[in-house]
């Protein structure tokens, strides 16, 4: 099953094909299903980017969405998150993109569920798309992974980014820098090591900062939202201080002078609203090699002048 | 008008010409408008089944579907039902399908609304389409319903599922068992027999388990849900009194281990998900009957080849 | 950028070319679209007809509806609206119709936001397609604003629809006529002359009723319903009082034996489900004139027989 649910169970590969066919839909490239096809988007927590990308992505696709509202679904008479997936299989969806507070919630669908299922976001766990639109906006700027310094800036021990991407730059030949307030660190993360702030923006070809997820603490921070951002924000300062090539992400929303300047924010080197643009064409190909079953193409290309 | 209310209100032939036409959907065939149609489904209660599978019906009918949602709309600024759906169809909405908590919502529509309504559920009161997969589903095991026995069993007091199968059933030709805890039968229908569940479940073609509904229920029941499985849930020692040829309908979402053990919910004679397929094909065939006034055609069909 | 945010700041001439085109398409033609364009509808308040309504005329137009649901985005996690709506640039959205609680919530963004924004209400702001209806509406029955007394009763002081009409029937050369409880007489708005009701009714070609937003008063307004009805309302016997010719709008949703008799909601002389219809047409136009920018034409007419 083509299920797409960490990016940890992808080969090299796996990801730099993904990359590969995103490129091509940046490119102007189409793809269309060539019979009416049904997905669904399961979002039991709110988002506007990702689900409004996803449904950008299976529009773009040709494929047809039914709506599902969490609030006014079955789940609200205690059903199961299995038996709302059969369900929808049963109805006809032939994939579902799923986003839910409960890490590894796909654990239990992962044998039992036979179509795919895309993780939009599982609890403090994972968010492959996410990572793959990430590195997409990475390789446009450098052409490679190879030996970039990026430095992961924020709360490492709670992001489902953090720990999607440091795994996977490192696997692509990357070298993860973390930063974090202390009762942040991760130490279960083994693919970064933590340096101070300064010299992070110094060396880093590529600055990640995380968003503060203040719906995912439960106890108070112990810093003012002006004390964050002067200890662990991209301050104007800072940004002077960064590398001429080296470029800023952030995983958006981003709270406005807090992880960053709010004038930075789409400055020169600021990624964050390609990061966007990119989501769709990375979900575009996610979605794609989901729905190809044992090499069958299940659509056809249109090749198109490139989009500017 | 063609609304679909209850299915009292239909004849037999109607009844088995839906069936008919849901049959052919089943089987590949399709139909499609030939122009631009919009419906709008207005859900005043959660649903899962019902609400996607009526949207995937209106898909598969080319059928294009305006985003109502009840949470949002002017219902909470004291609006009537009769000037939503007046609105609506001023609007330029063809049909429109319902539901609503109370009891015969309907009743102050039924000659006040000039486009269809298609009844998806009344309080405790009807559920028509619910019923006709149920039958669809009798129906694709036994090839008629005359002398067949079916078994309902649950809360048949607050269950719209019951009144409205017994009724039909009955009409069809088919011997209706009630199995019920003495708080939850009900005097006034009178179609069926009440015995105990485990004659029920030895002399049954069918076994069709009725979901409780916490939600309708002011009053707690007096039982543990350990309790009510063993006195008058199926339990892997009922289902092996069952008959060879004997199935399980269950209207879902299920409660695993209460209604119903919950390795049974996908065994061999367990058609709960064949239900939920029947059910687009069901409401397709409802929804064309209601936009075809007048013998017009409104549509065209494709013949296909079957679905296997 | 082609924005619609307020009428103010349309010339008549643009008004009235919208009022045209939005003609033409009650007339039956069609304008679509000639490549896949998103659009976005962002409700921060609840509403059926205005959001339906912009619905309906976007997929008359060929475009795709990226469903935005404001309880699930992100501005629940404390985004902007500058930052969202960039976000939906970002991912593909061509133009946004907003509603929002805030007046003049789109300051900020006239100047910042790239793609057309069209304002669908702005707390006690402004309306303009609402507006757009009741001036089509009125012409309909008039062919000409000039000379026109038009009445405008209820709750002058919080009525976006009262500030928004005021002022453009002025300019478009109708009397325009107040009816208010003292309280809710608007001393800022200069584009009418407050008459007592039973000289409005006897004298006005148009009556246009106010909603009472109970749902924007801090205090509770002094009357009961009966009361303001009494006092304030379209009652039976007033409706005798109106000109043979004269017609009756409202904004809707009505309060039914409030600002209105519930008979007199679809009597002869009542434009209110008219007003309805118009909208859609009214938007189109308003949605056409978004998208074609620098005068190219991104779409394709084509001719129809009139409808009626």
């Amino acid at each position: 099953m083509n299920h797409l649910l960490t990016l940890a169970e992808l080969s090299v590969d796996d990801v730099l094909a993904i990359l590969h066919e995103a490129e091509r839909f940046a490119n102007g490239e189409t793809w269309k299903v060539n019979k009416q096809t049904f997905v669904a988007n399961l979002f039991f927590e709110p988002s506007t980017r990702t689900r409004c990308s996803f449904e950008m992505a299976e529009r773009k696709l040709g494929l047809e969405v039914i709506p599902f509202d969490a609030d006014m679904s079955s789940v609200q008479k205690g059903e199961t998150l299995y038996d709302t997936i059969r369900t929808l299989q049963a109805i006809g969806v032939e994939a579902v993109v799923i986003r839910h507070p409960s890490d590894h919630y796909f654990e239990p669908l992962r044998h039992a569920i036979d179509i795919p299922i895309i993780n939009a976001g599982d609890g403090c766990g994972h968010h492959p798309t996410q990572s793959l639109l990430d590195l997409m906006t990475i390789r446009q700027q450098f052409g490679t992974f190879i030996g970039l310094d990026v430095a992961i800036v924020g709360d490492i021990r709670h992001s489902r980014v953090a720990r999607s991407n440091a795994e996977i730059l490192t696997r692509l030949g990357a070298n993860v820098l973390f930063c974090s307030p202390p009762e942040w660190q991760d130490t279960e993360n083994r693919y970064g090591t933590y340096v101070d702030l300064d010299t992070a923006v110094k060396e880093a070809d590529v600055v990640m900062l995380l968003r503060i997820q203040h719906e995912r603490h439960d106890e108070k921070m112990g810093w003012t939202k002006e004390q964050y951002h002067e200890q662990y924000g991209l301050t104007i300062e800072r940004e002077k201080q960064m590398k001429k090539t080296s470029i800023i992400l952030h995983p958006a929303p981003v709270n406005r002078d807090v992880e960053i300047a709010s004038e930075l924010v789409e400055c020169e080197r600021s990624r964050i609203f390609k990061q966007m643009e990119n989501g769709v064409y990375v979900r575009m190909a996610v979605l794609k090699r989901a729905l190809q079953k044992g090499g069958t193409q299940n659509g056809y290309h249109i090749q198109t002048c490139a989009l500017a």
